[in-house]
């Protein structure tokens, strides 16, 4: 290996052959040469293969007996076709079975495993308190109650599968337009947004406070600052700590567990749910922003719809959401420029059909559900930018509109299904106003370092954030929120 | 449209299309035709360009100022030629432009842009505290000190663009290879592997807690259960619900946030630190994992540095990392087969050297830093595999060696620079055996969920974790994890 210039890259590559060579073939499939159903549907050649897998359906007709299994690589079933005499004692609904046997195509043209040898891998006790029946399909609020069981079920498990593949979307797209993943922390000490809404941290492990406390020699320490010095707090944004690295990597994001301590049990909340945050430098106006916002939606939807298309129309039929009207409700999200109004015209809209509402919409207020809901209708299921909020209705940081003083830069998007899916906002960039603001808010002294960003070589940015969960909803039309995340957490409910 | 058979794929299609034809061409540049400091490097044509950024270099020569810019899109930065009389009051290091001018190459053979037109975005006040200097390299203890300013160093934004594209790689790695992402909570009532090491959560807001209190009707309720109805803690792993996922969707994993409330300023620890965890069902034994890690491994740095060595020979270059030694020990790795011991052999190894060491090592405890580092090094460097751990140093959901009952199916991976950089094991999937092994542990009734999952379609699962920031130290040569992390947490230290 000569050292010479671009020596490097040379090592680099180097590596990448030997390394290459140097690798066993197998080492992802847990035994060696097991087919998973999704390669056999996608790419596998027939004849001789193993599978193994969950049973999900069983039945008899004559000598044989039809197995369809799943191994939750794909929403589809490989059928399993078998001697009866091969059967194995206990093969049930719901057992793990491993198999081998010749990948053909039978009489009717489906794809089957004629089955030379089956193993039971683990029985299902189906008489001891298993929730799940073979063919009967349950109600969300059922599969629910068995949270450790409920990815075992055909359509979570379909879930789960799109909500990876989504994550993953959100994550190629950014990365392909220059954006960067930043891990924003979930602890915390900034408060400033959560308004009594957040909550707080505190080892578990009271003899590590007190030692904590003798080793700080600090006579009447708090026991909720002892550990790292200042109450700390789980996150309810990581804006502000975006905003410090868009000040030097210019188009950042994060899409993360953000925490809301409020007491609601609607079907829009979580108390741990993901957002997917992104904030830009050297913007002009809150329309960059909605550009921004508009574009990924409509890019992420539709490479969604692209790329998993068969996933995505399984889902829709295993919970019986209607293809077509589905399809429209995103079809005019792709197909339609988003509507951009202003919060008073807004509010004029709802205003006039005021005893429509449980609620009457109040002036300077943010808007409730049904309102937000109503906005959209009116617009045809177009999705509706609102921006020139009221001052009072924001958070501090918001940059006022040049020329009405009492409006700030602020945008909420709301969408079909969801209302509020996005909200965002230029963040106040001139020195002097944010430390006006700061100092009203009480806030001068303990985000001083949120004001310094603006001293040293000052931009303008803006960002938004967007609740993955009711991006999860809008496009896979699910009802309740509890049913798009693995382990929701509400009040009185963080159970595993 | 036609709703005939295969409607769906043809609605999909047609929304591509007209999507395509609606959508403006810009978007995403903050102001449009911006050029980024990459795509000039990569791809952009010479010609009429616009650029933004920040200023890290200037020089004067005659009548001319060459200023470097930086717009964080990549290592590189832009020289922006400027004529004297052009320059903006105020330029100065830190500060924020936006010029226009042609690209071109100079004499030197070098690109620079020939600036027609530069305006001053921002200032950088650097008297009031700015704590960087021109071409002035700082100790990174010193930019610790400014978490929120540091992105804007060269190494930490370099640190930062690679930490993004690592987490991009594990992603698309395992995607590929069939395995599908978790987001396992991080708020879990499950306490069971903290051992006191846990940080626990409730809501911030007392009067919330009061009023729920009121409305659960139960009168002596502790009030840190309130607002969940149990105990809640920060998770310190996803392994039990990554295991409940992994008996559907059968290759699972998970990279987001972990917590451990231990009083550690140690190079190696985090108080939040982000973990990848993957589990795997289906498998024989501890060697499956092994092989999984071992791949996993070799594939990522393998990736990395193939796809992004500018960057990361830029990132050794910047803090001073010996390159050569750098990529030795990453050869090493890449190269040769890891190395699979006992933990009776590894411990016979170390008492035979015990006078070398602080610590003397303790037969049937863990290794201290100090002693597997030592392994490593014995091992040339090569990555050791610790297995046939004694049950007594693991949790009780490992599973017993065959005919070795005092020892059970764990590893450790040792590594050099960093010593465990993975944890796994096989769980125990003998229903009779894991409910004596809880009863134990008085964990039988808050795990009755984690036991039923082996009584209904059982199959032995295993999987390992491992430390995201560990796997930067030691792929990027990093004494401290701090400087992994863009705002980390350890004790007295939850700055922003």
């Amino acid at each position: 290996m000569a050292f010479v210039l671009g020596k490097l890259k040379f090592v680099f590559r180097c590596k990448k052959i030997s390394f290459k060579n140097s690798l066993p073939k197998r080492c992802w499939a847990s035994f060696p040469n097991i087919s998973t159903i999704n390669s056999i549907y996608t790419s596998e050649k027939f004849g001789q293969i193993r599978v193994e897998g969950w049973i999900i359906g069983i039945r008899k007709l004559k000598e044989l007996l039809f197995i369809d299994v799943s191994d939750g690589s794909c929403p589809k079933k490989l059928q399993l076709t078998v001697d009866k005499n091969k059967v194995p004692k206990d093969l049930s609904y719901g057992a793990s079975v491993k198999a081998s046997g010749l990948l053909q195509t039978n009489k009717n043209n489906q794809i089957e495993v004629l089955v030379d040898d089956i193993k039971l891998v683990g029985k299902c006790h189906l008489n001891d308190g298993y929730p799940f029946a073979q063919r009967t399909p349950y109600n969300p609020n059922h599969d629910r109650e068995f949270i450790h069981l409920r990815p075992r079920t055909q359509p979570f498990s379909s879930l789960l599968r799109i909500r990876h593949k989504i994550f993953l979307t959100f994550n190629e797209l950014l990365d392909s337009d220059g954006f960067f993943n930043i891990n924003i922390p979930v602890l915390t000490t900034n408060d400033c947004e959560g308004g009594g809404e957040v909550f707080m941290v505190k080892p578990d492990n009271n003899s590590l406070i007190k030692d904590m406390i003798k080793e700080n020699k600090i006579e009447k320490q708090n026991e909720d600052e002892v550990f790292f010095g200042s109450k700390t707090y789980l996150t309810v944004s990581g804006q502000l700590h975006l905003e410090a690295v868009s000040r030097a990597l210019k188009k950042v994001y994060s899409l993360g567990p953000t925490f809301r301590a409020e007491n609601s049990r609607s079907r829009l909340h979580l108390s741990e749910f993901y957002m997917l945050e992104a904030e830009i430098a050297f913007i002009n106006n809150i329309n960059d922003i909605n550009s921004v916002i508009e574009l990924l939606l409509k890019k992420s939807i539709d490479k969604i719809l692209s790329n998993y298309s068969e996933e995505i129309q399984s889902y829709y039929k295993l919970t019986g959401i209607k293809h077509e009207e589905q399809l429209n409700i995103l079809n005019r999200i792709l197909n339609e420029n988003f509507t951009t109004i202003t919060y008073n015209e807004a509010f004029d809209i709802l205003d006039k059909k005021r005893n429509l509402f449980k609620q009457y919409p109040k002036k300077d207020e943010t808007f409730s559900k049904e309102h937000e809901l109503y906005l959209v209708e009116y617009n045809n299921g177009i999705p509706i930018f609102i921006v020139e909020w009221p001052e009072k209705s924001k958070p501090f940081y918001m940059k006022s509109v040049e020329n009405l003083s009492d409006k700030v830069e602020a945008v909420d998007l709301l969408c079909p299904n969801v209302g509020e899916l996005c909200g965002g906002g230029v963040r106040e960039d001139n020195y002097d106003i944010l430390k006006q603001k700061l100092m009203k808010e009480n806030l001068d002294s303990k985000l001083d370092w949120y004001l310094q960003l603006r001293n040293f070589g000052n931009v303008r940015t803006g960002g938004f954030g967007m609740g993955f969960e009711r991006f999860l909803q809008l496009l896979l039309g699910i009802t309740n929120i509890k049913d798009t995340i693995p382990f929701p957490r509400w009040p009185h409910n963080c159970k595993l």
